[in-house]
Parts: structure tokens; sequence; C-alpha cells
């Protein structure tokens, strides 16, 4: 979904948000240089990675905020607002480096993650082993300590962004609110996703539903959406309606990142091909193949983490007959039909028609995005 | 140093603190309760852990504010000091537990470790395995993404305190400009103790030693007495002079933790026997080995990630015989003078008895600490 949010974003923010984006990133990585070269190393690898994101978050925050009536007298600068979308999209990369570490993924936006990259340059280096028994795994291990460093440090620039912004006293704290409670939900998400796989939760279908709107809809669109009314100083009537409707977009933006992880190519969604199968991720799909004939075939391969590829596109065609495909696109196909419910312009809300259509086009965006 | 620390604690902050810090994780885990009996289970678990510290770093605050003579009109309530001694203990533990994943140690304190806890339960509840390929992995896998998110969840606990301390906007802006040191400190120290143990980073003794006080003196020392100081309004010449004496008293304390990994007790230090061996990380001990006779005999074991006990055992026999332990009690020394130095009473300081008093104790408290 590039271009449509491209496309829309409040052209008078993109410049602004796009060098303070990548001032903060200096900054950040001239204060690492008192301590030395390899830790300087890391925030330059992890400034490129960065620049290289879709910033759909931002993008949303930024084009939600111009959508907006402004009060007369804005309670914050506009250096503030751009701050607060490169917090959004600092906070969306320290999750991504944490969720790489934790799932063993080596790929990201179809090139080698901070994992993959720091890995390969120790590896190329020819460093000597630390002990006869041990080779590749020391390179990997000190990629994944890179990654969960760098995500910490990311973590605590996040904050350090949002307890700095200078606004009223009651604004400042309702954002502080609003990220306390969008870190905790996206976590616990998180947490479920993975205790979903390693068996230590049921997999029962409202579970999993409820676990891809937390780990997805509240950073990615009510974290943004929010963020907007609260900043322009809406009444919490519209924060309210756009928290959920963000719960809807989020929703189907992660179901259709499950579909694209099995039925997708790699070569758009930019993740190693079949990850989510080879990781025994419960997904809607997987929730729905359980309960049909085909399952006891599934079974055989799905979570097997030396999946190949043609069993992969085995698992491909087996989750596309028994009909598991069709049953998610049904799911996404009722929440976009949520979004669109709630922006209707003769429905019950408080929405002003410049935010309805930047969340119509954001709901027009997901359908079919191929990456 | 847990007797003289406790023994000296301002008394009437002790009681508000231990309520403030039981009152917090309640809070926080309360919060976790919609989101299901598992990610509330991670933060009872958590809470269980927490409790268990020696509270050394917050202890120190305290006892460093009260030692220091208070304005008329306190800027911070008292209720906003304990709570920043919480922030102070709160980000300790979320080191843990990040160093943990990283070491890949699972006790700490003598007993299992958030990772260890977390696996053994679902290993005991005997799950089926995701694949049959996969068995005990899984069980481990959860207790890391536990450890890892707990971390997250921890650091951003810690900026929200801070964030929210109600106090003149520079003493507010001072503690966060405090934070954000002390955590980029830290990481970077954290970053470079893997990078040398990884091979990353070629061990010399000067690295070494920066490392070791980057990664400890930083949040255990610098930034308890730091922040007592500018919560007392002091001038910044006395914040400076206790910098550098927090300096001094962290790398005694990381040689300690050093020395306490290979000759001391794990009964008594908590953690596994022969931990820093096995992982063979670069302390000041092992470069000063690296340049005697025994080095070859040792090299033939040291980083051996199946180090076995009695390999061990020779280990620091051999590290003993070399001289490095002597050699690494001599650098303690020196430190521990460099403080004595910095709070004589006739030096060129701006540091009040009570305070030199409370420093001194610290100081003592250092030498010979078992665990």
């Amino acid at each position: 979904m590039t271009s449509p949010a491209q496309a829309t974003l409040s052209g008078s923010l993109l410049a602004p948000f796009r060098e303070e984006l990548g001032s903060q990133l200096r900054d950040l990585t001239r204060a690492a240089e008192p301590y030395g070269p390899a830790f300087t190393e890391l925030w330059i690898l992890t400034e490129q990675q960065i620049l290289g994101g879709k910033l759909i978050r931002p993008q949303l925050f930024l084009d939600a905020y111009g959508a907006l009536e402004q009060p007369a007298d804005p309670v914050l600068t506009e250096r503030d607002i751009v701050k607060l979308a490169v917090a959004i999209e600092l906070l969306h990369f320290s999750y991504l480096l944490h969720d790489d570490v934790i799932d063993g993924d080596l790929k990201r936006r179809g090139h080698p993650n901070l994992v993959a990259v720091l890995s390969d340059r120790l590896e190329a280096r020819g460093v000597p082993r630390r002990h006869r028994d041990m080779g590749h795994l020391d390179a990997l291990h000190w990629g994944r300590t890179g990654a969960i460093l760098m995500g910490d440090l990311l973590l605590s620039a996040v904050h350090q962004i949002f307890a700095r912004i200078c606004a009223p006293e009651h604004i400042r704290i309702a954002l502080l609110d609003l990220l306390d409670h969008t870190i905790r939900e996206t976590v616990a998400g998180e947490y479920l996703d993975v205790g979903l796989s390693d068996g230590a939760i049921q997999p029962h279908l409202p579970t999993v539903l409820s676990m891809s709107a937390y780990k997805t809809a509240s950073y990615t669109f009510q974290l943004p959406l929010r963020a907007a009314a609260i900043v322009a100083q809406q009444p919490s009537e519209l924060e309210r309606e756009t928290a959920a409707i963000g719960h809807h977009l989020g929703l189907a933006y992660q179901l259709q990142d499950d579909l694209l992880s099995v039925f997708g190519q790699p070569q758009d969604h930019g993740k190693d091909a079949f990850s989510d199968l080879r990781e025994g991720k419960q997904t809607a799909i997987i929730c729905y193949a359980r309960h049909t004939s085909c399952w006891p075939q599934i079974e055989q391969d799905f979570g097997d983490p030396h999946l190949a590829v043609e069993q992969g596109e085995n698992l491909r065609e087996l989750l596309s007959e028994c009909g598991a495909r069709e049953f998610v696109e049904g799911l996404i196909a009722v929440e976009i039909a949520g979004v669109e419910h709630k922006i209707a312009a003769d429905g019950p809300h408080s929405l002003p028609e410049e935010l309805r259509d930047v969340i119509h086009r954001y709901g027009e965006g997901l359908k079919g995005r191929a990456a």
C-alpha cells in the first residue's frame, strides 16, 4: 500500500518529516561515536535500514492530522508534529528488530535484516573462532545481540521524543497514556503470537483474531489516528471512533499479512518464503484449515523448522484447496466493510469529511495489497 | 554488599519505596489482565523476580538524596522521589532480562531466571510438540521471548516514570538527559562486551576496562548519584564530581563481579558456575592471563560452550597461578583509592560531609564482597 498513502501525504509535512527522521538518526549516530567504531557502525547500519521503510504509520498520522480542522492556536509546533511522526516510525522499527530475533528471521523488506547484516560482516572478516566447537553460531549471536540492543535504544528514543513534546500538560499526558497503552497491547499481541506457535496457548480462532488485532492494529492504525486526534485537540468521542476504525483496519492489515506470507511472492513482501509456515504461526488460515479434511496432510509439514520450498508450495496448495484462503479473504472483507460502515456519510459519528476521505483511502489501499 | 547499604538506607524513605515498588508492579500486572492469563502470568512471575532484588541502586539514590541538604522548598514530592528510585530498580531488572537472553543464562540470584521459569512451566505442562523435529527448543524459545518482551515493557515503564515526574521543566529535562545518557552508555558497554567475546572487537585491556565501566558504572553508580544531585538541586559541579566517583565505584564493582564469576561460590553470587569462562567473556582477568606463560593451557578450554565443572576448576587455578587474580585485585584497589581520594575531607571538592560518608560506606561495602 505504498502508493496510495504516499500520494495522499499532506505535502507540506512530508519534507519536514523526512528531514527530521534523518536528523534524529544522525544525532543518535553522532552520540554513539564516543563509544568506538563498533557501536557507531551499529547505528550507521540501523540508519540505512530505517530509511528504507514504507513509512505507512507516520504517513497515516500526518494525513489524519492534516485532515482535522486545526484550532486557531495549535498546541504543537510543526517541528513537534513531525517529531511525533518520527517516533511512530522508530517504534515500528524497534518492534521489527525484536520480532526478527524472536522469529529467527534474517530477511526484511527483501534484504538482509540487521541480524543478518551484522552476522555477515563478522563472518566476512573471518574472525578467529571463540573456541574450537564454535563457528557460524558466534556470528549470528553477534547479529542477534545487536538487534536486541538496538531495539532497546530505539524504544528509548521513542519515549524520549514523547516525553519532550512541548505541549500543555493534559496533551502531554494523553500522548504518554496512548504510548503506554499501545506498547502494552502490541507486546501482549506478540507474546500471544509466540505462545500460540510454541504451544503454550490453545489456538482457538477468537484468541488468534484478538492476538492479530493486538499486535498490529494498536500501533499501526490506532496510534497514528488517536495521536492525530489528541494533538489536533479533538473531542474524546472522535478519538474513540478512530480507535474503533483503527481496530478494523489493523485486523484487516494483519490478516492480509498472513495471506501474503503464505500465498504472496517473497520478492513482493520481502520476507523469507513461507516463514510463517516454517515457524508454525497459528494464523486465522491455520485455525480454519485445522477443521478441514486436508489437515492430516497439512499437519505433516506445518511448523517444520527445515521446511523446503517444495514442501511450502505443497502446503500453499492445500491451504487454498481446503478453503482457508477464501475464509480469511472473507474475514478481511468483513473488516473493510466495518470501516466503511463507521465512516458512512450518513452514519452516527463525529468524523469530518476530510478525515473520512483519508480513512477511506487507507481502506481502499488495503484491498489486494501485495507488499 | 547487601548489609551495609541496607543498614544505612535513609529510614524514612525505605518503607515508601518498597510500597511504591509493590504498587507499581501490581498496577502493571492489573493492566495486563485484559490480555488474558498468559500475559498476566508473565507479569506475576516478573513481579516475584523483581521483589527478590538486592536494591543496591535505588538505595544508593535514596541514601545520596537523604545526605544532601534539601532546599527549603523541595521541587519533588516524596512520592516522586520514591518513584524515581523504583524506575532505577526497574531499569536494572530490564537489563538483567536482556543480558540473560544474550548470554544464554538460566540462573540469577541463585534461582531459575525468567527464561528458565517460563520454559520449565511450559515443559511441565507437557505441551504437544510443534513439529516432530522440535522438543525442548520450543520451551526455551518461549522463555527467551518472554524475557525479551518483558525487558521492553520494563524499559518503557522506566521512561513513563521519568516522563511523568512533576517538576520544573529544567529538572525534568535534566533527568531525561541523564536517563538518555545512561541507557546509551550501558547498552554500548553491553554491545562491546558481546563484541569482545564474539571476536568482533580486539580484546585490549583499555577497551575491556572502558567496556566494564560503561556497562556497570553508568547505571549502577552514576545514575543514582547524579539523579540525587539533580533532584536536590545541587550545583552542576557537585553532579560532575559524583559522576567521576561513580565511575571509580562502578569499575571496581564490575571487576569484582568478574572475579566472583571465576573465583566466587555460585551459592553466593547466584549465577551459573563459570558462566563467564564458558561464554568466553573478555574480562580484565583474561586480558592479563593472555600475556602469561599459562595462556596456552588456559586457551584450551576458555570459551568452551560445554565447559564442565572440573575444567572450570582447572581454569580457575591457572588464572590464579598466572597472577591474573592478583592483578585484577590490584586494579580494584586503585579504583577504591580513587574514590577515597575524591572524597578526602581536605580535598578540592564540593561534596558535603554526609554525602562523603555515604560514598565512603559504599566503597567499604565493595571490599571483599561475595555476592
